[in-house]
């Protein structure tokens, strides 16, 4: 009695995970790399294990959070632009027409993204994002962003570090959008952060140093770039990589290739009615040739209707 | 006698460190912010170190170690490249003519790197560092580069570590010359370190992915880039640096604007008789502006032969 009130090994490390075989994968794979009379044995500095954020750590519909948070700058920043009112893309965000901004593609939401995200200090920048998440609602879920993150994937994060894996975000999300909440959120701190970035400049300032972010993309952390930049800033070929869209593949690919046994795991959004349902057909998040991919080499695929009991952590039962 | 002869508190943590102002001030700072009634405690998460290495961490001395490991390698590829022979800068590395290489400067180092840094994949790349630091001897000390680390800064690194300071490399060298023998070296992980890099790119290859070191430059980490290193890979502002010449003078300020109580180090070349002497004239590791500024802000200033007992672990008594 006393052992099973202390928190002992048999405890179940995957509580919101309902039993079936991706659990059981999941289990099964860790126990044997950290069994050391396995010849599967993976020594500790090598248990690298990378996240997708956007849609596999948190959602990312109706559309990104970023993308939100870039749309509420506009709206903030508005007052000291009063040609955006007739300007594109920006219009289309003051007259709250997602549709037409959504037209002018990837090369309009870059402008939106420099003009949102640039121009200032790198300390001030994360002012405004905690600042932005304190206040922003989620427009279905009418909880802050940070809120709606998966209460399944916390438990195998923590489930990873209690075998002294190092867990690493590898996102096609903006770096400095990310490292403010990360760490609360997932405990994940922000040097294990790697995602999109633009340049930035060291300004000495007088004696009062700021790091300036400049309009100017350095990096573009998704598809054939989330192996480079594991590389770049982890020096390491993860044994364990988790997303959920085509923009992971080549990152599950460069995994799957690690001569140690490996784990890739790809998250099917199946559950329309606790979250949303997409795969091949959606902008955001397309999960298509991954899937494929997935099925042919026998990687893990979470089904979040079945597999996850709950999907957020503000619906544990109390 | 027992708790004497454990590994207890009360034990030396910086034995190869003569008594004095260095090493006071050394501890007294760890001791300050790591205690948690004084009103300088830091938590733990903000307690980043960052070490430059070459000169800081080990020798620089005559020449980088990583520019002897591109005249071996360029020498180990001429077979392949008959117009070496005739061609500068590459003619001066096959007649052992330092002097004539020098005087290309800049521009010649850096198309001595590109051809021996680039066209192999980074795990390939990987395997001839470590190949040669098997082989290769250092002229003076006859020994393999890697064990030209300085004893003192190892203890200084454990001692951070043991007061959880989480330790990082930010050097000008190149990040993957640096990866593949800096754990073992320093206890400091492959995704803790900050270095210059060239670009690279992911590849496929029908299957068996690998990474491709392309002759570009991606990123040089010195001077006004090492605060931009630290904040791209580390993400938040150290509270303790340390460094040798005016190359680390921004980090050195950047940590001084923390709002954190700061620690600045600069190790000052003092010791011609066991390692060399040199600072505001040397064409290596520089030391000027550095060192007027760290007198006009009182940085902490090592110098080498007051201050350190002995200067590589092989010189440790038995
Ligand atoms: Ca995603
Ligand atoms: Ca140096």
């Amino acid at each position: 009695k006393v052992v099973e009130t202390s928190n002992n090994v048999s405890e179940d490390p995957l509580p919101s995970w309902n039993e079936g075989n991706t659990k059981t994968a999941i289990m099964d794979y860790v126990q044997d790399v950290t069994n050391e009379t396995s010849e599967n044995f993976i020594p500790e500095i090598d248990r690298i294990a990378t996240f997708d954020n956007d849609g596999n750590l948190w959602s990312e519909q109706p559309a990104y959070f970023q993308l939100f948070f870039a749309i509420d700058r506009v709206k903030q920043l508005a007052p000291d632009y009063p040609e955006w009112k007739n300007t594109q893309p920006y219009q289309s965000i003051l007259e709250d027409d997602l549709n037409t901004l959504m037209s002018f593609g990837e090369k309009g939401l870059l402008e939106i993204i420099m003009a949102t995200h640039s121009g200032l200090s790198t300390e001030a920048f994360e002012k405004i994002v905690k600042d932005w998440l304190m206040v922003a609602k989620h427009p279905r879920f009418n909880k802050p962003y940070n809120e709606l993150i998966y209460q399944p994937m916390l438990e195998l994060l923590d489930y990873l570090r209690a075998n002294n894996f190092k867990t690493f975000i590898v996102s096609g999300g903006g770096i400095e959008f990310m490292r403010p909440w990360v760490e609360d959120a997932y405990g994940i701190p922000k040097d294990q952060v790697v995602g999109s970035s633009i340049a930035t400049e060291y300004d000495y300032n007088n004696g009062s140093p700021v790091i300036k972010r400049l309009p100017k993309i350095d990096f573009i952390d998704d598809k054939a770039g989330k192996p480079v930049g594991i590389n770049r800033f982890i020096g390491r070929k993860p044994v364990f990589a988790s997303g959920n869209s085509d923009g992971d593949l080549q990152m599950l690919q460069w995994t799957d290739s690690n001569r140690y046994k490996s784990f890739q795991l790809y998250l099917h959004h199946t559950d329309a009615d606790r979250e949303w349902a997409y795969d091949r057909d959606s902008h955001i998040g397309k999960l298509d040739q991954g899937l494929d991919e997935a099925r042919e080499k026998g990687w893990t695929v979470i089904n979040m209707k079945e597999d996850w009991k709950i999907i957020y952590p503000f619906q544990k039962s109390k």
